[in-house]
């Protein structure tokens, strides 16, 4: 803003902007970039003002509101999620966001977030790694290698240097769509034939499948010890990916208890099974990987803070970058309290 | 939309394409259709999944997000209140709010909602006046002559006929705006020195003042037998309007009770006591008005139905209007599970 702010504009990010200022700054130095405003955030932990989402559920989905605030800024998503959507042509996940300045009220930026969520979604996932996943890690496999697990193998190389990936995925059409995006990267690309082949021999296991009621992705007898699962798609009740027995055996990361309790694999376990907090394990008051045989999971759901460092991070990058529209959406009468004087003169 | 629509696009109703369809509609009529929108949807009440709104606090205000949804359409407004926000030039209250189709979770309207929920709670306050207004009232008392007032007198002169409006405000300059702002619609206006003399003579006593703690903006005496209260202007925790005595002595109707308790004037009386529900006025379930000495008391905090109903007939509207822009909001790639592909091919 100019110092002459024209408080009637928020500044709008749309799809094709998003796409060009991701590309202009680099697919993995956004990731990268963004991976820092996450964890910075996480660290900050205990200044959110926290709450599991608003949910209005139907009988094909679900449309949610993700609000949070560190008392300076105030973010929120709005984001759906219809298993059937991708039938009719529709994305089964879509989102807008907003930020906001809590002195004011005023929007700040509003901003498409279906390819930010996507970003912001691997980034997360590589910052959890980066605390607990075996040392020296090179090989990771992808267990559904839809719209998210591209994004995954770019934060896991720009973030831990991972150059190799297996790849499963139930329709192999879409592991060669995944393989041919990637190729220019500089992966080593292993396309399996099952998900067990694709596990072998791999230091991490992102699952990240779709639409599945209760599905086991992964059975107890394909988790070996010292590995590191990034849980990503089991995201909602009644969707898992994990048999429970791979649950007990596994130290369980999560970034916020009540909303993972409801939404993430931990569902199937009771209640009061102990999980521990990412942000925690950040700040440093408890470890994270502690041993080279040992089983960890990253219980990923996402949460409202993430987006927020999306939100934060799109921000400080659009002060330099020009990718943005005027959004004539706030309205802003020469006296605020002549609203209606406002409208009778735009009759002029 | 056409039959081949564009995914990616949401219709986006600026503030200036907002007050054009206003305007072109006409201020009165577009009152009086919206009115018949918030009717019928308080009388399918039950068919709503309601909440309170969520709100996040901070010490300069409040910023809240208000979801509602009935089965088919999912609406929700963002608002901000900041009472100190005026000396700084910036409205004390701004908003905007999308209309969502439940069955895909795509947001099919962005809206400004500033002006809109202006015409809205003025046209829900007139919508509850149909009901517990004295029958023949001719003359409406106007405390607080701010950016809601005028709306409130279009509303009521539109949906009931009011014709004389007795202004009061503690500053004679903003009475002044806002008798200028009306002069050109008819009414018959009188310019009081003193709240009392405003209420003098009344049906209808529209209590909606800001920026205020705990005031006291009626007192008992001057509240006689037979007249209707619309009280606007108390709407958050620790503000309030009228004198507890005047609540003792009125029937009390409410939008929606969980968020009045909290909300509304009633906030000064035990969490208990009885207070009747708009909706079921409306539908007959339990009378409005019964007899001409009676005190009734429309204790108005605004509900997420009457932002839905808003969003519902602007929707409406827009089908022949022409007032919307198209914003690209939404990542549309050929195959849903090719997101990172579409980014990809953003470089061309």
């Amino acid at each position: 803003m100019s110092s002459a702010p024209q408080l009637n504009i928020v500044p709008f990010v749309s799809v094709d902007s998003m796409m060009k200022l991701v590309l202009d700054i680099g697919i993995e130095t956004f990731l990268k970039e963004l991976a820092e405003y996450i964890e910075e955030d996480f660290r900050r932990w205990e200044v959110f003002d926290k709450t599991p989402r608003v949910a209005s559920h139907s009988d094909d989905g679900v449309i949610e509101l993700m609000p949070t605030s560190d008392g300076s800024f105030y973010g929120f998503k709005y984001v759906n999620g219809h298993p059937k959507n991708a039938r009719q042509g529709y994305q089964t996940v879509t989102a807008f966001g907003v930020l906001s300045d809590v002195g004011s009220g005023y929007p700040m930026l509003l901003t498409e977030m279906t390819i930010l969520t996507a970003l912001r979604t691997a980034a997360t996932s590589a910052v959890a790694a980066k605390y607990l996943a075996p040392k020296n890690a090179t090989t990771m496999a992808i267990i559904g290698n839809g719209a998210q697990s591209e994004f995954q193998a770019m934060a896991f190389k720009a973030i831990l240097g991972i150059g190799n990936i297996r790849l499963f995925d139930i329709d192999p059409a879409v592991t060669e769509k995944c393989a041919a995006n990637l190729a220019e990267f500089g992966f080593s690309i292993v396309k399996c034939p099952t998900a067990q082949q694709a596990v072998e021999g791999a230091d991490i296991v992102t699952t990240v499948t779709a639409d599945k009621q209760y599905a086991t992705i992964l059975t107890d007898n394909m988790v070996g010890s010292g590995i590191h699962i990034n849980a990503v798609g089991g995201d909602c009740p009644g969707k898992t990916e994990l048999h429970k027995d791979i649950l007990l055996r596994s130290d369980i990361f999560v970034e916020y208890p009540p909303q993972t309790r409801i939404e993430g694999e931990i569902q199937q376990l009771p209640p009061d099974y102990p999980v521990k907090e990412l942000w925690q394990v950040m700040t440093g008051a408890i470890p994270g990987r502690t041993d080279s045989r040992q089983i960890t999971l990253f219980d990923s759901v996402g949460f409202a803070t993430e987006d927020f460092s999306a939100l934060r991070y799109l921000r400080d990058k659009l002060r330099t970058s020009g990718h943005q529209q005027n959004l004539d959406l706030l309205a802003d009468p020469d006296d605020p309290r002549d609203l209606f004087g406002m409208l009778l003169r735009a009759r002029k």
